[in-house]
């Protein structure tokens, strides 16, 4: 049934091309398709830090091509240095961000400056094609670890919107349905910004997929009654010993999973495994603006001024984790001797 | 600090006058105090229905001056069985509900016609009275096994406005608070609803007792990093075993303050206990309109008609629940044989 119509019409979340990085804000999704055009590394990193571009390998891809942009305009040496420091502190958590700004560095300084501008455009395009080729690996490594799970629990968005090519753990659900294989995918909202509500169903609903939203707080007691058969979530960086930084509630779904004995599943490419951190415990947990728990879409949640905590992400314990799916295979903790 | 600013203004969520029953409208909070003023047993119902009078031990009272209000005005048998059936269909849920229910109306049948609308009036203040003063004991039974806890979460809304006098889990907090020995409550917000946000920041706030406001699915992380000593909730069922059904998301804190070795703490009146179901597994989960997820304040947070899954309420297994504050003293499971 949902195999019939999934992949008729997928998303297309960044596009470079006529010197200009077009990009579908994603703050506006699902009401509006705007395309943002993108000049300069600020932009790009404005467009990061309010996250009209989001998810870990996307906002890596976007980096490269904002120092891309940035040097065709001026490709001296301070240039470099200045949009490489732009995009590399635009978010703290997701280390594929600081990498793939550091390539395109690498790749400029091999070269004269004349070509400086062309070495970095040449980079961004690899550091994309990739990662379009790490989602296309995980979504069939995925796919086959999950062969027998048919309602699929994911959180937060990690589809086209959040990766280049199909996305990472939203690829191997998109794969599963076309495989025939899927009754629905269960999507959480993903409070505070409703990136499951606002994006994954969109892009479930673009793909023709079978879903249900629900909000976080009720997916424990749904795999708790025997609702879902696996949860698969992205990651923004994975630590040396396994333990995963990802959306805040990742942990709850995991402590859930465990409780009921399904599989917990992480899908991402290599590029969000730090091996210079040793341990979920070093990862820097970004802190963002109390006014994302106050309000949606401008409404006030509660009284103003209430103090908040806003954790964008939190930390899953290796032990959780029942497998990391990859471009290159499925990998099990710890990855630092495992790799 | 909190302790000098704590208790100055209570609210008031229900009270009985001139043959009118006055309830806050919770729906319009905290953005306005608008009172409604309820005159059937129909209205009454739909107040409980729509949420404007919400809380288990608060529904109770609510319908049982609902059934005095309807003999008031037509005292007969017919009648009684009517106003009966309209209010304990309300919710499915909360055993309070047809407990009080069935109170008022063996009170009426023990009495002539000529007495009907008397004997349910004073059966009705008879139960608020009793919830007043389990509300106060279940604060000092409370506050004695908190004692060391000076950071402390809970979920949804368990103050005066869910349960007459000053609640329970949240009337817990307050007692801390106003012995001086609380730092801060960390209130959930409570999707889909927003009871923490709505309800329990305005309550907090009006009592002058710190606070954070958190989304739900932070809440587990949070517990993990350490930012908190004990977790405690109400319920709106307990089965005979120790099962507490309570607002959906609770069950995902139960199994995070576990793994970070915090107490699980579960605080109500013993007339939410159901010793006539045996486990969690009897108790009927209300599915609420979509409508619920899919909006917050008219807004629409997703695709129009996007499919959800909408449980009110989740069950936490008896093992997870570390202690039961009644206003009868803390109870361990299993409750039918220990009570």
């Amino acid at each position: 049934m949902a195999a019939t119509r999934a992949g008729t019409a997928p998303v297309v979340a960044l596009h470079f091309g006529d010197g200009v990085l077009h990009a579908i804000d994603q703050t506006e999704l699902p009401w509006r398709e705007r395309q943002l055009e993108l000049r300069t590394a600020a932009e790009v990193a404005d467009a990061i830090k309010r996250l009209a571009i989001r998810g870990a390998p996307l906002i890596g891809v976007a980096a490269a091509y904002g120092v891309a942009l940035e040097l065709a305009r001026d490709p001296a040496p301070t240039s470099l240095s200045r949009a490489a420091e732009t995009l590399r502190t635009a978010r703290p958590t997701a280390v594929n961000l600081s990498a793939a700004v550091d390539r395109v560095e690498r790749a400029v300084q091999a070269v004269g400056e004349s070509d400086a501008g062309d070495a970095a455009l040449t980079e961004a395009r690899a550091i994309e094609a990739e990662e379009q080729a790490a989602s296309a690996a995980i979504a069939t490594h995925g796919a086959e670890l999950l062969a027998g799970a048919r309602r699929i629990l994911t959180h937060c968005n990690t589809g086209a919107l959040a990766a280049p090519g199909r996305g990472t753990a939203l690829a191997v659900i998109a794969e599963l349905a076309a495989r025939g294989s899927l009754d629905a995918a269960i999507a959480t909202e993903s409070r505070p910004l409703l990136q499951g509500a606002r994006l994954t169903v969109y892009e479930l609903s673009r793909l023709g997929i079978p879903h249900e939203l629900v909000v976080d707080s009720a997916a424990p007691g749904l795999i708790a009654a025997g609702a879902v058969d696996a949860v698969i979530v992205g990651c923004d960086r994975v630590a040396a010993n396994g333990d995963v930084a990802n959306k805040v509630g990742t942990y709850g779904l995991a402590l859930a999973a465990r409780a009921a004995a399904i599989p917990f599943v992480v899908a991402g490419p290599t590029s969000t495994i730090d091996l210079a951190t040793p341990t979920g415990a070093e990862i820097t947990i970004e802190e963002r603006d109390p006014d994302e728990v106050r309000l949606i879409a401008g409404r006030s949640l509660t009284l103003p001024g209430t103090p908040t905590r806003n954790p964008a992400f939190d930390v899953t314990p290796a032990e959780l984790v029942s497998a990391l799916v990859t471009e290159d295979g499925v990998l099990r903790p710890p990855l630092a001797s495992g790799r």
